[in-house]
């Protein structure tokens, strides 16, 4: 039977939550991965050491016994000082922009992204090279909001020269032609948006559990997407944004958005990398890229798929807790058959 | 108080669906309206005189009591003779043409719009001179599934000049263009696409009960809509396509099409043509604009609404049916005070 191996798999761009859902859905992603950077919006965000190095041990807590990193990011404010980020600097992987209200706990989230607003805190993290993940969305009609947010890219890309900036969970043919234009720009995309356009969303019946922000787009885009990530363009990581919402809160009169897809990520991207005989790529696109853009070195693990036919479970549940995966009660192709 | 009366309404697209879910709808159409041109797309749809008349006594039944009368549709087929359709013409007031599987209960619909197949038919029609009404969406891309359309219904025009053409329920600025391209295309339009856009549905929380086809669109399309609604185009009638689907099918893991609207719709329509200054004009949106389309005089039926406010029922229920209307649980600025 064919087989694969995935070297030290990372899902630069993750959910974890807190509480009873940290440890229902954590376990999924340090199973399988070596690591994940984690987004810092809880209520309230995580914005200070404190809060920072207690969330980390309870993710620690929660995967315990995996070969597991979780890489930590704060939560972007704007008077962060240069005595805080040079203390607290070590101990993250990068610092995460939301604009307010754009997305699921992000009211406290910057409300200008007016370049001279940041720059104090983005020169601070220029000069202590602290990468900047940017959710990428204006709040203008649900479809242009990505496209739109092109402008204050290239500001921001432009007006630091020498800060990393991370265009988060890229959904549009825009932003995959922005990256080849500066240098210092970088994405992540989910596994999502590679399979799903707002056909799958909302053409046919209204998919809840395929609801997630930013929105699935066109044809056009999924497939700028898709042949980047197969490409393993050299600037694009894998990131899932796998964000668990109970079943309560998505299959309801006002849906949650976020798609969970940490349990079958490495299944289907296997699926879809030999669907089109880039399976060469594959490591390149889940791991190796996002070493040499946040330059570090993760811990080893190999995980072995096998060809074989895998169900995916209809809800993951733990305590008051539940979950529904993507692709829930479908079958992949692909399992996995051993992790070292 | 401030009172306004609307005369004879008319909604031009309604669907009513049978059993306990027809005695629960109809009486909220029936109640306030004077008559209403029914969908045929039941489960088998309605395509002999049998189904026809039967159903039609369906409703009588189920709207006991009001001055109201249901106005007949057969559901479009290829292979109607001359014979059976000029036997059935003073049953009808239209026939309803679906493109297969494009939405609820069209399965059975035609699966070529190509002009020539559907010739045969159109020109019975033509000669009948019976009203065809379209639902316009190609199987495309969700949002463009409607102004891909537009050739076909310029084709329609021009191909059969004599046949009154009405695009049901339309949501786009091209579609609102193309009613003053052709003599014989018509239109209606329903209470949410003159309220709503994808924002509305899937800009925040995901909105099921939002949720319809066509999907709502972009904020200029909106717009277009709403001013030839409010200026009472005289080839604009309002047709609600209130569409009820019960609660577990709307707030679930794949939930159906449709806006139940058929309650609120008066009060609504009041409200929007108030804010604008324009409700001089909605007697001929909701009723005059549709006498002269279809060329028939409804019963006399007076609404009088008064500017009083009215909370909406958070669920209507029937037996085991039961149906969330729009703005369910929310407050109106203006109630029905009397019918007569």
């Amino acid at each position: 039977m064919q087989k694969f191996i995935i070297d030290s798999p990372l899902d630069m761009h993750l959910h974890l939550r807190d509480e009873d859902m940290l440890k229902l859905v954590a376990p999924h992603t340090s199973k399988t991965f070596a690591g994940a950077l984690i987004m810092p919006n809880l209520v309230p965000p995580v914005t200070t050491k404190e809060a920072l190095i207690s969330y980390k041990n309870r993710i620690l807590k929660a995967c315990e016994g995996d070969t597991f990193i979780p890489y930590m990011t704060l939560f972007f404010q704007g008077n962060y000082s240069y005595e805080f980020l040079n203390d607290i600097k070590d101990e993250i992987i990068g610092i995460k922009l939301y604009p307010a209200g754009i997305t699921t706990n992000s009211e406290t989230g910057v409300s200008s992204m007016d370049v001279d607003v940041l720059r104090p805190t983005l020169e601070i993290m220029s000069k202590l090279n602290i990468p900047l993940c940017v959710h990428g969305e204006t709040n203008g009609f649900v479809m242009d909001r990505e496209k739109e947010f092109m402008p204050i890219y290239e500001s921001l890309a432009l007006n630091f020269p020498n800060l990393k900036i991370i265009m988060e969970h890229i959904t549009t043919k825009d932003a995959v032609e922005l990256l080849n234009k500066y240098d210092n720009l970088y994405a992540t995309v989910t596994l999502h948006h590679l399979l799903i356009t707002l056909d799958d969303v909302a053409g046919g019946a209204l998919k809840p559990h395929l609801f997630c922000k930013p929105i699935a787009k066109r044809y056009e885009d999924k497939e700028a997407l898709l042949q980047a990530a197969l490409n393993a363009h050299p600037k694009l990581m894998f990131g899932s944004d796998s964000a668990p919402h109970p079943k309560h809160k998505k299959e309801c009169c006002g849906c949650a958005a976020g798609v969970f897809t940490s349990p079958i990520a490495l299944q289907v991207l296997t699926e879809l990398f030999e669907k089109y005989e880039k399976l060469d790529n594959l490591n390149a696109f889940i791991s190796l890229n996002a070493q040499k853009i946040y330059d570090f070195e993760p811990l080893n693990k190999k995980i072995t798929l096998i060809k074989k036919e895998f169900e995916v479970p209809n809800i993951y549940e733990y305590k008051n807790e539940n979950v529904v995966p993507m692709y829930a009660g479908e079958k992949l192709n692909w399992s996995i058959e051993s992790i070292l």
